[in-house]
């Protein structure tokens, strides 16, 4: 930590900061310039962010030096982590596909849209039984039904299930019937729910705060991480900015930087990221070449009758193709698909 | 809702379209410009809120016509909505002050700091017993030993007590004790938390997302008021941005554009707006000036050694000054403070 | 400057930088911590500004102490700025207000909105002869026919002229007309523009550019200031963020803070921050509050008739409520309007 | 042109609407709701585009049809524009890469590093002779002598010369050295200098503005082309958002959203977009692969020691690896490079 002191600041305020920092066990280094007198505070610096220094007397600014994220860190771990998920590999050279509809809406609607991914070869099957919906009068899911349902396809075709758990009181239940467990968007700060994943046996897709910064997203992940449990995919899945024309901006660079910053699988989210099933296929071949270990894609037999997300869902001919395409740019950058 | 056709679209298209408004039990009514058809789609439009009908051939585009909230929006409801705190009123002509340390660090600071309240006839005491932290190795606040304490203070000093709520797991516990219950900014989407305060009988301070349109905040207000509960207010506390000297930075607009669009008081946090106790007053007088209904502030008797925020916290004669300041301001927009 | 080393680095590496800081005239001063070693450089930090030392090997991050801005800043000079325009003062206690049509639409319209605002003691008129449009197609201004009729109005009613300049070739016509120079949001980094009218003789309002951070503002302001001009206003006008509901997002809490970062005048345009008559006087109330040294209004006597941004721009009436408004609050914060 | 009624307008209110319409050579078209009157204007939309119809009494909204730009729009022209540029192609099958330095440092440096850009097939130099500097006191640029250094490395490798043109006043001179014009972020919407290059001979590289919108960055093409030069490129180069890990965010759905919406084509500046070399390859095969008709990137043989944006330029080897994986991704997307 570096403690940068006001022009004005007077001998006492130096000294008080330094008796504060020793207290804490901290070995200091003053730096006097021309302009500015510089503290700095040698030791855990752990101990120093809970301390709001900037509040006492005589100090300009506080600049932390490391990282406030420690297990999901590449100093901590440097090589990739690889989640098995019952034999499916999520972080290695294979990248996986999840595909499905945004809600479960039926059991043989969902069997329809399982039969057409499994042709190509994806292994994960989306499909919300509990939906977070903006509006209280829109479909709020199944609930158990639509994990049942997601039960019997995975039976039926051998597809691995992906589904969003909402609230703490339905861990157990979720994880009863869900491979994956995700963790939506507007839950990334969900802070309790993150504990509660972080002491489930079952691998968390957390997906990214739609104003999240990287830095936060990691820590959110660290509280899963933090409770024991490691295998946490993390899900960038766009960004609020200004523009308006597609439903969130897709953050390519986050995933080259994910992937230097954190040891941890990264899958990207283009239906959400574009809201528009016209755009996902060009935002999804880029998403391979930057780096993505996967992608998790709507996709839907009827989307002009589903009951949510229908505008960014892909037809099954369109994802066919799309597929096509991605195997191509896969084998670009070394990766199969 | 109206629908707006592609300039390549053809007759089925548009009868597809037609049958499937027809068949929802709505009229329609078409309009063949030069450039582009258009058919307008009369009745109920919230059976058309759930239907994808970007999804359907032909579409280009379709312009919802109402609000999506009803319950909370003006035209349900003229009169502005007081709501009554044990005696105290939020939304009529006084200003209501809401003031504390951001988490309760224990009884004697608490009590400190109220002590130094009371004397300006703030009626409101803040404090996090249960606190969202960014990260998982930051004081999570005290649980019930917390409540406790705000309650024991409440008792000597009379001030109502104002509390988050984190988990619906807690919800009976925190209503035991608060006499306003706190849904924080991370949680402005937790939906099944709103579907739970919706259900008690405590009034609701709903802070709005640091990323929500004006649209989704009151969105998640009909979430708490469509269960029951109509005692919400509204609070501003800064919206994220690109702009990093700030926190965030405070919509001030927001004021009086939800009070043109909702019956619900509206208040504000220039605390966590700004992240800076030196600019905490200017923004407050802002607020109070642009029509706000009340302020929730942070302070504390050494925000030097508070476990939280305490960079944005005021002491106790800076608050004094504020409110000072803040009774002019009140009374040149003809209201008390 | 300091630099803090990546954990990886060698000694070579840190050798390289010192003799480069040392080869530039600067002291070196190293402090080696468990996790990561710092440089501090100590000595004129322009001279680093330019030198991209994230790029030596070895190099984790570059954090600079100063501020790049210096003739605008507080620390170059401690009082306020009064800038003297024809005997009206900017930034003293009066508060000055500047308002009229979006563009000089004709003489006789301009004639008439000014004769509404001099009852109510506006010394400043408003008006676009030169209009940056964002579509080819809009009406782009009167040009020097626009400029001569606002000559003429101040001829005739003693109110001085506020005008904006697009066109460093437009500098000489612009000045002969305007007793304020306007630099638009879109222009604020037009450098060559800024460089311009650093050499005139007329003070300048500088809007701050739609997504620019505070430190850009002021480092544009510092554009013109390095050449000779140091009669600038800076014009907080609203930021882009991600609400669609207001044209743009009013950024209040940057009134207080550039009075403490510089020392030259802030105003704000409440007109353009909002793009709605209705939510202008609220809006222009809470900037009051806020510390704002004057306001830029558009009014208009037939919004519904004016050739741009009608919608913004209030009508005589509404403009007399908001002045009676506006005074009660100046009072409240000690200042006269 | 859709006008939304006000729930509380009157008989008055629509009759004056409609006659204001009809007087401009428009048909309406009345359509009334159980809850909103509608009126459709059906005509020419852009003799509306100029009235402020949401001023008038009783208008709650007005949604506007058609897009505003034309001569840029898919609708307006089919096919791909083909900019030939002295022989070489942009927007065709083939993929272009520019590249060089940010600015013109002197004639050594930029020989040295056009050298290492011929092997690999690079047609295209950048180099800045006027650099748009944030502060004052940054290096601006050599002016002509820059100009004549890029000169004359374009005689000595045959590659062709991009650079910036910073202010009309310089567009003779600029005109004189340069193949293509390129108007830089910070002037997308310094309209005088649009207006400028629409009436030069060259090819003009249009970079989005950092906080503009699709919809901006298009009508900012269509003041060029509505000036008669239809030889634009269209270049995103990354938004402002809340991120700060990064310079900007690219918007990577931009690509195929402006293929999409405009014949011209679209080239990416992943440099800038990023700020980092390190990150600058695989945002680079990103927008390959949603694509981008060329690149624009930043290179130097030493940019420790470059005059501005060294620590996002690429050094020779990692730009060669660079160019390797592209051209698999090229190759993977049915293109060459």
């Amino acid at each position: 930590m570096i403690i940068i002191m006001r022009p004005d600041h007077d001998e006492e305020d130096l000294r008080r900061i330094v008796n504060r920092l020793e207290d804490l066990g901290l070995r200091t280094h003053l730096s006097r310039g021309e302009h500015r007198t510089i503290v700095g505070a040698i030791g855990d610096e752990q101990v120093l962010r809970e301390m709001p220094l900037e509040s006492l007397p005589g100090v300009e600014r506080v600049v932390p030096i490391l990282k406030p994220y420690k297990l999901v860190s590449r100093e901590f771990r440097q090589e990739d982590t690889v989640i098995d998920v019952q034999g499916q590999k999520i972080g290695g050279n294979q990248i996986q596909m999840i595909a499905g509809p945004c809600a479960v809406e039926g059991r043989e609607v969902v069997e329809e849209i399982a039969r057409e991914l499994v042709p190509w070869g994806v292994k994960f099957l989306r499909g919300g039984a509990f939906k977070p919906r903006t509006s209280p009068y829109s479909f709020q899911g199944f609930g158990e039904k639509g994990l049942k349902i997601l039960a019997a396809v995975r039976e039926q075709t051998g597809m691995l299930v992906v589904t969003e758990l909402m609230d703490p009181r339905d861990a157990v239940l979720v994880c009863k019937y869900a491979d994956i467990v995700q963790i939506g968007t507007r839950n990334m700060q969900n802070f309790r729910l993150l504990t509660e994943v972080g002491n489930i046996d079952k691998p968390v897709i957390l997906k990214r705060g739609m104003s999240a910064t990287i830095k936060e997203f990691l820590m959110s992940a660290e509280y899963i991480c933090s409770e024991g449990n490691q295998n946490v995919i993390l899900c960038e899945r766009g960004i609020r900015t200004f523009e308006t024309e597609t439903r969130n901006t897709l953050d390519i660079s986050a995933i080259p930087l994910l992937k230097q910053l954190t040891h941890l699988p990264v899958i990207v989210d283009p239906s959400h990221a574009v809201g528009r099933a016209d755009l996902v296929p060009a935002v999804a071949r880029a998403a391979i070449a930057a780096g993505a270990d996967g992608l998790i894609v709507e996709v839907h037999v009827r989307p002009e009758e589903s009951w949510s997300d229908g505008p960014q869902s892909l037809r099954p001919p369109a994802f066919g193709v799309m597929m096509g395409e991605l195997r191509q740019v896969a084998a670009a950058v070394g990766r199969t698909l």
